[in-house]
């Protein structure tokens, strides 16, 4: 790369696994939008918002952002990404009515989508251990969608691993609207939650959507009674590698001969990635379409709120087979360290999960501070 | 899957590498549109066109489709796809802006189309034996502001390994537009023919448009004075996998660290894709986006005239190294079963390349037939 040493000193500095790069990516899209939310920021430059916090402080140090509402560039700041990063351009051209997405919700399904808000409003609430973060009724209806215009539906036996997106919901009311007919040859839910299930199960008979429910734990093998008897799945798995291959795994093992999967994720750096990507290969599975951005989701914030989409067709779905699993999954027992308290009374603090502290911070505040009682926690950044 | 054995027999019948899948593909394509030209089923459904007529030929023989100017379905065929493929949709969700690429070219961008229009009406005849296949100014132009967008082109040092799409010329007109100045740290294409070489050159000159040539055939270890020093590169290569892999390491060789790559390829069935997916990891390349559909070409009618465009982040670009390669390259060399013709007059047949015959029909022409000496030769369906 060109990019002087600031950003690799800014990348060093934030431990940063995109590297400079991410750094040149914060520094374009504030020069683009002319002053932007660190939100929107993130979203721009594929960074968890904790990371382009981080990369907004150092670039304050250094003087090239302005200390305000927003991201701002100082004037110093505007000579280095003109003069020494090259940048002059400050038109969007990723398409304005999908937004790059590819696939777009026709005005006469907008009904829907605010359907779907309405029951989703009455849905249990999330339990983050299990890594539920659910997408906007917007996003999914627009996985529905996609897999409507990709052949994913209709005609097809369609299992869903994990369902905190509705998902089937979506499917179920896409259908009604398309000749009142249900699209597929059926669409299974399995859940680890049997709240969610229940959540699903009671919206969709108020719907008078078809819909079937499995309770079951996917660190264990599919029951034999789902195995290869599906044309499609989707699932949106918990983020770590691990997550993402038992998930892949139990899929393949659902899939009746080829098939294929639609399969939600976040936006890793390159390396991790490529790390994912081998995952795919060892398993069989084709990449079809990669979007980037085409999830958002209400809830997850320390991600930027969006995530990208992955279309993959299982070329050799028998091989793929996995016994019991029972190592770290959930990004909770996988990364720890992004989960530190601290109590507003005492100063004492928590680590999630360690030493007896409970697992959330919304059991930790029920249960209370254990050196003082107290019941206010501050978030501590990010502990090595 | 839980198609009946109709697109099975089918799928066997025209030895399809993607199975009954494909064959739904195209019915489905057929049904949505109600009749369509077998070139915009085979587009619709990415097979290529010879596949697409033979797949065409047995749904008639089967009574599924209708001997018509295009492709549409007999009423035994609607009955088929309705009641046994299960569909019912025949709404397209595809963006209408952009069509599901993402980039669309802003109207004030549209005369630089027009301009590069005119500049490759000039280009010399394309040399098929080296899988030239120029893309459309259309798709051109789309590849600039998608490099443009993805920050690939401001202040970075471009590198085009080959250059028949005349990529570097659309780079040039879009820095013009764009405050008449150069975006990028430099634009190197390397490519084997002279002649493309000669005609860039020119029309840089003409243009005012800067730009270097390097005279190169990439079976060959890049020059030292290219190693490490680019911060991105494209291609559109042979499309054969070792084709891939070696512009791809060529790629790796050129970039200095990390850096980025937008990639230019057939649409092959999952197995082979899946192929072309492990080499993408074993030479540490990322894939960030995979738009299918992206690139349009106007003489590739076998492909169905379309085209995926793949976005890499490289990991670990120093670790691909790659001696000269002297193996088979180009799609003539790897698939000489799909060159042969039939002399009009004399009825000899002909296989492009071997027997001593030419390797292109444009020479086969030139020559006249071994035999007979006629000029006019007729394409045969594939051989075994």
């Amino acid at each position: 790369m060109t990019e002087p040493s600031i950003l690799q000193a800014v990348a060093t500095a934030t431990r940063l696994r995109e590297g400079p790069e991410g750094v040149a990516a914060i520094l374009r899209a504030v020069y683009r939008a002319g002053s932007l939310r660190l939100q929107d920021a993130a979203r721009e430059a594929r960074l968890p918002m904790p990371v382009a916090s981080a990369i907004r402080r150092e670039l304050e140090k250094a003087g090239l952002l302005e200390r305000k509402q927003g991201l701002s560039l100082s004037p110093e700041g505007r000579d280095f990404v003109e003069r020494d990063l090259g940048l002059g351009s400050k038109i969007d051209l990723a398409c304005p009515t999908c937004a790059g997405h590819g696939i777009v919700i026709p005005d006469k399904f907008r009904p829907l989508v605010e359907r779907l808000a309405a029951i989703v409003a009455q849905a249990p609430s999330v339990d983050v251990t299990l890594d539920q973060a659910p997408c906007t009724p917007d996003t999914a209806m627009r996985r529905a969608l996609l897999m409507l215009q990709n052949g994913a539906l209709e005609g097809r036996r369609v299992l869903l691993l994990g369902d905190d997106d509705s998902v089937s919901l979506a499917i179920g009311l896409l259908g009604q609207a398309q000749g009142g007919r249900d699209l597929t040859r059926g669409v299974t839910v399995v859940d680890a939650d049997e709240r969610r299930l229940a959540f699903l199960r009671h919206s969709a008979e108020q719907g008078g959507i078809a819909l079937q429910t499995v309770l079951h734990d996917l660190r264990q093998p599919l029951p034999e009674a789902l195995k290869r008897g599906f044309d499609v799945f989707e699932t949106d798995p918990p983020y770590t590698l691990d997550g993402a291959r038992l998930f892949l795994t139990r899929g393949c093992e659902a899939l009746a001969a080829g098939g294929q999967c639609l399969f939600s994720f976040a936006q890793w750096p390159a390396p991790q990635m490529l790390q994912l990507q081998q995952v795919f290969c060892d398993l069989g599975l084709a990449v079809q379409t990669m979007r980037p951005g085409f999830n958002h989701y209400a809830g997850a914030t320390v991600l930027g709120n969006v995530g990208q989409l992955i279309e993959l067709i299982a070329v050799n779905p028998s091989g793929a087979e996995l016994p019991t699993w029972d190592g770290p999954l959930y990004t909770a027992q996988v990364n720890p360290r992004l989960r530190a308290y601290q109590c507003a009374q005492c100063g004492a603090e928590i680590v999630l999960g360690r030493d007896g502290a409970p697992d959330t911070v919304e059991a930790l505040k029920a249960k209370g501070c254990a050196s003082c009682g107290g019941t206010v926690f501050r978030r501590q950044s990010q502990k090595p």
